[in-house]
């Protein structure tokens, strides 16, 4: 089916400066998709750096398992992802077929296979023919240099349009770049990091700092938002630092103590969080992007838990689609969420309004006022549990008639 | 709105035979309805014994944390139900309404307070207002006594049909009945109980006996369903027993060897069994009603929170719902629970058919049978992990456009 653009899209891809020491390549297999590409080949300078973060899934797709494994000397010379098949749970032909593919782009590019990093996206339970990849791999490289909106589109599903991050930055008197690009649409509720998310530096930085920044980072971008409350088999983040930078002069960061660290942390940041952003637009029939922060909860994780209880809640997803302002199911969501609460104590506002302190009713709710808020496109909902110092923030979509059309109307 | 009666409903409220020492009043408040009752009352006959089970929710309704301090003595004269609002965050206002109703009924009836049972359903965040509930008891006992279908029509709110079941079973050469009405349908994901279960019983039993039974046989019951993942701050399952029986010879069960208490207990059983179910089957917007059960888990435990991942996941609601043999949304669902699983070991059947086994896709797999297979208005999935012995097993209906509509399209 055809679905028209989420409302909530950014009005257009970025401009993003091409990252030095990446190379980027599309192709079309003709497998799942007609009149499109659906192979994203991305070829990095030797001594490019990877980190990466993966779905909690137990049943995690055979990309995602070879990533895990092979990442631990954080070397890539080389990314490449397909489109329409995820390659998840289908079984030793899924593990062989990412073995091939893998062995066959390594001698394309005179390297081993565990320095390809392969992601894939799609139906899940549909076993991987790699031939049509391999196929197309033999050309690719050929064809003229893809441009990051290429890129974008090619790992494209359900999604509605590409999405695509960049931040430059300046150090060692040196401009340095990041380009991002994510896909996800439904079937969104990271556990470790999005759907699909490729991020290219040509800063110069140890892999083993890279990771752990990357761990940190993730928490507050892909890890903080929700579609559907359903974490995906095939999660993937990886962030590759082609260490280019130091053909211009930027000395590597191969130190936690490095003073320039934040500035490269603050800006990957950045990218990871607009990215996010990107992919809770594209929610699965959204017409709402919405803010969930709770405070005053006895610890950050606490409050974490409690705002991803409200994010996930059916009911209040589905009143925040209907544009009512029913804090009585944020009540609700709170109770359920198994933290520590006290009814008592708690304060819930839309936006600036506040509609219910002290556990009952705000003495000055204006039923008009707040059912005026929700005909905003873009809300907040914020929590005081009045308990400690906690904070926490989820970013989510509404429920509404369009995700039961996506995923219950046509066989996807 | 007026909601079409669900698909999945019961043809008929079954014949219930009213219990001895339970006397059943209707009346209609107007507070929130036009039409219809909304107050149940229920009067017992002295030393009545009372058993309950709650909402785990932290932000609980006032009439629960009533009941939940007055249950100890397991003693009951009275239970009172409102429908409408729900009394809960409704703050210290919530609290005296619900010892002001308690209070008068208690004078009504020549009992401490403290022996009225309370109950409220719908709104949540509007203050119950205690005195248009006043008004009615003051009259409601010098009307006709009600029947269990009265009763049940009495505390409907979403609900599109009234829910009862009973039994009947011989102890001591008599004929003992238990009778039971239920209310529920959205905001279903019971942790302790359903949304409203009330049910009677003639049986002469020791309470302390009566709750160890009951939170036993709640965890397959009521516990064991699941609409939308939203457990309601209005939970309660309270089970009377009046004695009644002992008048015509059944000796008293006073100890957990009583070789007699299975017989009850299987009884009761019964009655639970059926009255969760015909919550499920009025779950909002539902059109198929579905039984997920585990095995093969490494605990009953574990096994049960598979069960719940997938009965809870709104991609698979919606694939059901769109009658899409879309195995590959069971298996992410197996995958985000969090509980030890084997991609390579797990076996997926809807109904009969084996649709994946040994982590892929079963090589007998028929996509025309399973698609037929999906039409049927009542399905199984069944999920094995071959990993150990551990069983569960949840009841859940699909998520629709009805859902959506329902929750979302009207304020509620």
């Amino acid at each position: 089916m055809d679905l028209p653009v989420s409302p909530l899209a950014p009005k257009a891809f970025p401009a993003l400066v091409p990252i030095k020491g990446v190379e980027l390549f599309v192709g079309a297999s003709g497998e799942y998709y007609k009149n499109r590409n659906d192979i994203l080949l991305a070829v990095f300078a030797p001594t490019t750096q990877v980190a990466g973060v993966f779905t909690q899934s137990r049943c995690a797709s055979a990309p995602v398992e070879w990533c895990r494994a092979h990442l631990k000397n954080h070397q890539a010379r080389a990314l490449l992802v397909n489109a329409g098949s995820a390659n998840a749970f289908a079984g030793r032909r899924g593990d062989l077929a990412t073995q091939q593919i893998a062995t066959h782009t390594g001698e394309m590019l005179d390297c081993p296979p565990h320095e390809i990093m392969l992601a894939a996206t799609g139906v899940i339970g549909e076993p991987l023919d790699p031939e049509p990849v391999l196929k197309v791999l033999a050309q690719i490289t050929e064809k003229a240099p893809a441009t990051a909106l290429d890129a974008a589109k090619a790992i494209m599903t359900t999604d509605t349009y590409p999405k695509g991050s960049g931040a430059s930055f300046t150090i060692d008197d040196e401009v340095v770049h990041i380009a991002g690009i994510a896909k996800g649409s439904g079937m969104i509720a990271p556990d470790m990091a999005t759907m699909l998310s490729f991020v290219f530096t040509d800063m110069a930085i140890d892999g083993k700092i890279l990771q752990s920044i990357l761990a940190e980072r993730i928490k507050t971008s892909f890890n903080a938002i929700t579609v559907d409350s359903d974490t995906s088999t095939s999660d993937t983040c990886l962030v590759f630092a082609t260490g280019s930078a130091k053909k211009y002069g930027v000395a590597p960061i191969i130190s936690m103590q490095d003073a320039r660290l934040p500035v490269f942390s603050r800006a990957l940041d950045d990218v990871l969080f607009d990215l996010a952003m990107q992919v809770v637009r594209d929610g699965e029939g959204a017409t709402k992007f919405v803010e969930i922060s709770v405070s005053g909860a006895i610890s950050d994780h606490s409050a974490q838990q409690i705002a991803r209880s409200v994010a996930n809640s059916p009911l209040v997803k589905t009143a925040i689609s209907g544009e009512d302002a029913n804090w009585g199911r944020v009540v609700m969501a709170v109770g359920k969420a198994g933290e520590p609460a006290n009814r008592d104590l708690l304060t819930i506002s839309f936006g600036d309004l506040i509609v219910a302190r002290n556990g009952e009713r705000s003495p000055d709710y204006d039923e008009k006022a707040a059912s005026a808020y929700m005909k905003n496109q873009e809300l907040e909902i914020r929590i005081d549990l009045g308990l400690g110092h906690g904070k926490g923030r989820i970013y989510t979509c509404d429920l509404s008639h369009g995700y039961i059309s996506i995923n219950g109307d046509y066989r996807s």
